[in-house]
C-alpha cells in the first residue's frame, strides 16, 4: 500500500476555520484505489513549527505524494503553485506571534524549487469537470510559501516523491461579509479525488498553455 | 394552498445554461409547507416576451409571492435587488437579436420601483446560515432589471403580492477560465429554501445596515 | 454671465483628503468661456446639512448646471451617475455622527430621479480625450447620493436646470497600501473642463450604448 | 559619468502603445545627478530577440543600475518585482509569432533569481511622496519575465551592478473600457526620478514589511 500525505493548516488570521484542513481532514483514511491510501495531518499556521511537523510526517510515512493545501482567501479558483520562493516577509504574526520579515526559509538554500506534480495536467483534468482551477506563480510569503519551499528542499534529492502546494478559496462562510469569492468544502473534496489520481500517474506535465502574462 | 412563483431565464451571451433557471427548477411544484407551494417558471431572454411571459404568469398562477432570479456574471454573492429602474441599455443584443439602447421599460412610468420583500431580513437569514448574500443597488440595464421593472409596475395596485428580483452568480462549470467567483447550484437551492419563509411571514424589513458608501 | 455650480464634499471615512474637493476647488471663478462662469461650494459630508448646503447655493447662486462631485473609492474610473434613489443606508456615521438606516430622503417623494445632464455625451467625450469614464447605475445609499436624489428633487420642476453628479476615484497618495484604483486630481479638473461645454450644449444624450448587463 | 540603463517594450497585445517605454523615453539622457546619466532602451516584445537586446545594451553601456519595465495591465500600483522564474508560458504569441509553453528561459538554470535592488526601500520611497506602489513576488510567464530572468543570469557573476524589473498600470488612454486601473505616464516619470536615486545609494534593503499572505 502506498500513501499519499494530504496536509491542511489550523485557522489563522482571526479565522474560526480554515477550509483546507475541512477539507482533508474528509479524506483522512480514504482510499484512491487498492493501492494507494490517503493519510490527512494538520500543520500548525507557524513558521518553525509547520516546517518540522512536514517534516516528521514524511519521515513516518514515507509518502510516494505530497500535497500542501491552504486557504487563500481571495482567490476564486483552486491555485495550484508552480514555485516555492527562498523568502519569508510575514504581513501579520504567525499564530506563535512570530513575525520574520525579509528573511530565507534555508540559509543558502537556491532562490526556489518547482512543484514536481503535473500541476496543469492536474487543472486540466478539473476544468474537465467542472471545477475552477489554475496554475499559480506566486505563493506569497507567508507560512504557505515557506512549508511549500521547506518540502521541496527536504525532498530534493528524493525524485520519486512528487509534491506541491494548493491554494484553496475561502469556504462560504468564511467569505460573509467580505465579498469575494468562496468554494464549498465539499467541492474540494470533489477535486482532490479527481485530481490525485492525475498527480500519481505521470509526472510529465502537459504541454498546454498556462501562463500570465504579468 | 397559495402559490409562490419562481422564475429563471434561459441562457443568453454565448452560455450553455443559466443557473437562475437550473436553481429554481429544481423547486417546481416544491411545497414550503402545508400551505404554500413553489411553480417555477422559465423566461426567454428577450425583452418584451419576457414581462409578456411573466404577466401570464402571474394572471394564470396568482402567487402570493414572486421571486425572479438572474445570473449576474462576476457577482460574488447571492444579491437581492432594492431597486428597479425604468431605463434599458443593452450592451448586447438579446436572444431575439433586439438592443434597445437609452429606452423606458414603461412609457410614462415613474423612475424606479422599490422591491416590496424584505431584503435585509432575507440577506440576514443566509447569512446566519454560511451564505454569502448581501442587498445590490443596481440590477443593470438589461432584461433582468427590466423584467424586474415591468413585475412591480404590474402589481404596483396590489400591496399584498410582494415581489422582488435575486441575481446570482455563476456556476462553477461557467466560471472555469474566467477567474470570477461562482456558487454552486445547489447552495442556491437551500438558500431559496431558507429565505422564502422569510419573505412570507412579513413585508416589514429589518433596521439593520446594509448600505453602500458609493 | 451664466454659473455652473460645481460641488465637492469634505473628507471623510478617516480620510485627510477629499478628491471631489481637491478638484472643484480648482475651478472656482474658472471662465469657461465668455458667458459661463464656474463656482464652487465644498458640502459638508453630513446628511441634513450638505441638502441645506446644496439648497442654498442653487437659491443664491441661480446655476444652469449643477455637477456635484464624490469620492468613490474602489472605482476604476469617472463615473456620471444615471439615478438617484430615495433611499438612506448608512455603512458609517457621518461626520456629525449621524447614522440614518432604512429611511428615505425625501418622504413621500418617487422612488427616483434620473439626472437631467447628457451623461452619455459627456462620458463619451472624455473616452475621446484619453480619460476612462462610464456611466454609473449606482450612487450607492450614503451621503452622495442623499445629495444627488435631494438636489433633483429640488429642481423637478426647474427643466432648465440640468444637473447631476459624478463620481471620482481616489486620489493617488489615498490609494497608498490600499491596492486599489487611483486618478491624479488634475486629471479630474481636465476631465470637467472637456465635459462640462458638452454638458451645456444640449439636454439630448447621444443614442450609445452605456448599459450594463448586471 | 555612470549609466543607469532604463529598458521598455514596444506595444503588444493589440495596444497601439506602450507605457513602459511612453515613460522611460522620455528619461533618456536625463542626468539624476552630476555623475550619473540615464540611457534608455526600447526592447521588441519578441522571446529571443529581447534577451539579445538587453544583453547588447548591458556590454555596451556597462550600467551600474538596469531597470527593465514592462506593462501590466489590471495593476493598481506600480510593481517592483521580487523575483524571476526560470519558466516560459506564454499565453499569447509574441510579436514575431512564437508562442514557447512549459520551457526554461536558461535550460539548466536555477529556478529564479532575485533582483538586486533594494525594492523595499525604492517602494517606500514613492509611498512617502503620495505614489502607489509595491513589491511583486510574480513577473508572469511571458516576455517580461523572460527578460528579468535572462537579465539576471548575464548579470549573476557582477554583484556591483544593480538590477531589476518594473511593472507598470495601463495608461489612461489604454484603459478606456476596460474598467481597470491605469496611471498617467508622467506619474511612472516621476516615480523614475523619485526612485533611482534610492537604488543607487545601497543594495541593502529595509526591514519593513512588504509581504503577501497568499
Amino acid at each position: 500500500m502506498h500513501t499519499i500525505l494530504l496536509t491542511g493548516f489550523e485557522p489563522f488570521g482571526g479565522e474560526q476555520s480554515n477550509p483546507s484542513w475541512l477539507a482533508v481532514q474528509q479524506l483522512d483514511g480514504y482510499q484512491l484505489d487498492d493501492e494507494v491510501q490517503i493519510v490527512s495531518r494538520q500543520l500548525s499556521c507557524v513558521f518553525e513549527k509547520s516546517q518540522q511537523e512536514l517534516k516528521t510526517a514524511i519521515a513516518e510515512l514515507k509518502p510516494v505524494l505530497v500535497l500542501a493545501l491552504g486557504q487563500a482567501g481571495g482567490r476564486t479558483e483552486l491555485c495550484f503553485e508552480k514555485v516555492a520562493i527562498n523568502f519569508i516577509d510575514a504581513r501579520i504574526a504567525d499564530n506563535a506571534g512570530q513575525q520574520p520579515v525579509g528573511a530565507p526559509v534555508v540559509a543558502e538554500g537556491p532562490a526556489a524549487y518547482f512543484t514536481t506534480l503535473p500541476i496543469k495536467a492536474m487543472v486540466n483534468r478539473l476544468k474537465q469537470q467542472g471545477i475552477p482551477a489554475a496554475v499559480s506563480y506566486t505563493a506569497g510569503t507567508y507560512v504557505c510559501n515557506t512549508v511549500f519551499y521547506a518540502m521541496m528542499h527536504q525532498l530534493k534529492d528524493k525524485p520519486k516523491v512528487r509534491a506541491g502546494f494548493l491554494h484553496i478559496p475561502y469556504a462560504p462562510e468564511q467569505a460573509i461579509g467580505k465579498a469575494v469569492t468562496s468554494m464549498p468544502v465539499d467541492m474540494v473534496v470533489r477535486a482532490l479525488k479527481l485530481c490525485l489520481p492525475v498527480a500519481l500517474q505521470s509526472s510529465e506535465d502537459l504541454q498546454i498553455v498556462a501562463g500570465t502574462l504579468d
